[in-house]
C-alpha cells in the first residue's frame, strides 16, 4: 500500500515544468522546484506568480499566495528530490539528456518514491533501463499547459510496477488531473497518434486541393471540436445513432474504412507541401503576430476551463 | 449579380431539417417547411417550438415567438419551393430519394433560386444530373443539429455555377453558419474524412490493446479538444512552435508520416471488434440510458454556444 503524495519535486523548470508545478501545489501539496539552469531558477517563481495572476483573472482560482507559499526552489538536484514521493522530471526531450537526469533523480530519490517524466515521446525504456529504482520509474506526459488541460499519459516501461501505474493514475486524479494509461509504448503514445491521424489527413486535403487550411481549421473549430471539447470520438458516435454505437459502426464502418484503404500510401510533409501551409497561415497571421495569438489562445483556455467548472458534467 | 435570401423552402422536417428552420427563421428569413409525411408535418412546428424553448432555458435566443412566427408549413411540395431564394433539401440519405426528390424541386423552382442538399456523404452529381437548373444545386452538409453547431460543407457538383457556391458562401455566414468549400466531390467530403481518420485510429488503438476506449475518449474530451473547441488543427501546430507551423513541421513532421506508416495496411471495424468496443460502452452507458445521455449532451451543446457567444473571437 503506497502512501498518498505530500511532497513532489519538479525537475526542470521550463513551459511544462511550471505547469506542473501548479497543479500540485494547487492541490495543496509541497513543491520543491529544480532547474539545472541557474538563471531559470532565478526567474521561475515569477513566472508562476504572472500565470496565477492570470489564472485568476480567468476566475479559475481565488488566492495567489496560499499556493505561492508551498513551491520553494533548490540549486541542487539531490536536496530537490531526496525528501520528495514523486518526482515530476521535465528537462529537454533527447534521450541523452532523460538518462542522465533519471540516474542522477535514481541516486538521491527516496526507493519508496515514483518518478514520472513528462517526455511526450520517448518511452521511458529508453532511458530508464540502468537505474535501481527503474520499477518506479514511468512517463506521464501531459498535454501543455498542464494547469490548464488536465490530461496525462502514464505510459509505463515494461519493468514499470503496475501497482506504481495504478497509483499513480490515482494521485493524478485527486489533484484534478485526467490521467490515462497507455499499456504499450507505441510510438507518440494515444495522444499523438490520434492528433497525427487527424493532421495527416489535414494535410493530405490541403495537398490535393480539397479545401484550404482556414476551411480545414473551420471544419474542427466551427464543427467536429464542440463536441470533443465534453465527449471523445467513443462516446460522439455512440450517441450519434438510435441503437448507440454498434448501430453507428453497421451504417458507417465501411465508409470510414473506404476512406482509410484511400490512405494507405501516406506522403511525408514535404519542404513544398510545408512552405505552401505556411504561405496560407501567414496569410492570415504574420509571423510577429504568432506571439500575441499564443497569449489569446491561453486566454480561450482559460475562459474555457472556468466554463467548464461551471457546467454540469 | 444574386439576391439576398429573403425566402427559403425546407423538404424535408426530420431533425436536420428541423434544425435549418431554426437558423434561417432566427435570421429574419420567412421559412416554408415541407415534408412527405403528414404525420411529420403534423408535429413539426411544436417540436420546433420545444427546440426554441431549449435554446431560451441555455439563454441561446430572447423570444420564441418572432421566430416561431416566420415559420409555416406546406402540404404541398410545388407550393413550398415556387417562392424560395434558397431550398435547403434535408430528405432520406439514399441516391434514388435524393434523385426523385431533386427533380421535384428542379420542377417547381424559380429558375434564379438555388437548391442545397444537406447530403452528409452522398455527392450531388450523383442525383442532380437531370435537372433543368443542376448548375444551382449543391451540397449544403451539416453538422447536427445546425442551429447549434454551425459549420456547413459547400461541396458542388461539376456542373454547379462558381456564383452560386460564392453566393451561397456569403448567405450561409450572413445566418451565421461556418461554411467552407470542398472544392472537389471526395469521399466523405472534409468533416468526415478528418472525424474518420481519427476514429480509425481510435478503433485501432483500441483492437491493438494500447488503451481502453473511456482512455482514449479522455484523450480528446480532458485533452486535445479543448483547443480544437476554439481553433483548428493547422492554427493549433501553427503556435505550438516558436517559429510557426513550418518550425513545427520540421521538429515533428517525421514523428506523424512514421505514425501514418504504421498504419497503411488499415482493418475494417470487424464484428468482434465492434462487439468489444459496444460492450465497453455499454459499461458506462447502458442502452436504456442512451436517450438520456443525448439530451446531455445536448444541453452541454448549448451551454458551450452560450459560452462561446459571450467570449472574445
Amino acid at each position: 500500500m503506497m502512501a498518498p503524495i505530500r511532497n513532489v519535486a519538479v525537475v526542470g523548470a521550463g513551459l511544462v515544468g511550471r505547469g506542473w508545478a501548479i497543479v500540485f501545489a494547487q492541490a495543496g501539496h509541497r513543491v520543491s522546484v529544480h532547474d539545472g539552469s541557474a538563471e531559470i531558477r532565478a526567474n521561475v517563481l515569477d513566472r508562476i506568480r504572472q500565470s496565477l495572476e492570470d489564472m485568476a483573472a480567468a476566475g479559475l482560482i481565488d488566492a495567489i499566495e496560499p499556493v505561492m507559499e508551498r513551491i520553494t526552489v533548490a540549486d541542487d538536484l539531490a536536496s530537490t528530490v531526496s525528501d520528495a514521493d514523486y518526482v515530476q522530471e521535465s528537462v529537454f526531450e533527447r534521450t541523452d539528456v532523460k538518462r542522465t537526469i533519471s540516474l542522477e533523480i535514481d541516486a538521491a530519490m527516496r526507493p519508496d518514491a515514483v518518478v514520472g517524466s513528462s517526455s511526450s515521446g520517448i518511452p521511458s525504456s529508453a532511458f530508464t533501463e540502468g537505474c535501481t529504482n527503474r520499477a518506479r520509474f514511468l512517463i506521464a506526459h501531459p498535454v501543455n499547459p498542464p494547469h490548464l488541460i488536465p490530461l496525462v499519459e502514464l505510459v509505463p516501461a515494461p519493468w514499470t510496477d503496475a501497482a506504481v501505474v495504478e497509483w499513480l493514475r490515482a494521485e493524478m486524479e485527486a489533484v484534478g488531473q485526467a490521467p490515462i494509461v497507455v499499456r504499450k509504448e507505441v510510438e507518440g503514445f494515444v495522444l499523438n497518434r490520434l492528433q497525427g491521424a487527424l493532421l495527416n489527413e489535414a494535410w493530405a486535403l490541403f495537398e490535393d486541393g480539397v479545401a484550404s487550411t482556414a476551411d480545414i481549421d473551420l471544419t474542427i473549430s466551427h464543427g467536429l471540436g464542440y463536441r470533443w471539447s465534453f465527449m471523445g470520438p467513443f462516446e460522439t458516435i455512440d450517441l450519434n445513432a438510435p441503437g448507440g454505437i454498434a448501430d453507428y459502426a453497421a451504417r458507417l464502418g465501411p465508409l470510414y474504412h473506404s476512406i482509410a484503404l484511400s490512405r494507405t500510401r501516406p506522403r511525408p510533409w514535404s519542404p513544398e507541401l510545408v512552405g505552401a501551409v505556411e504561405a496560407e497561415r501567414r496569410e492570415k497571421l504574420s509571423a510577429a503576430e504568432l506571439s500575441e495569438r499564443g497569449a489569446w489562445r491561453d486566454r480561450k483556455l482559460m475562459a474555457l476551463v472556468a466554463h467548464k467548472h461551471g457546467s454540469e458534467d
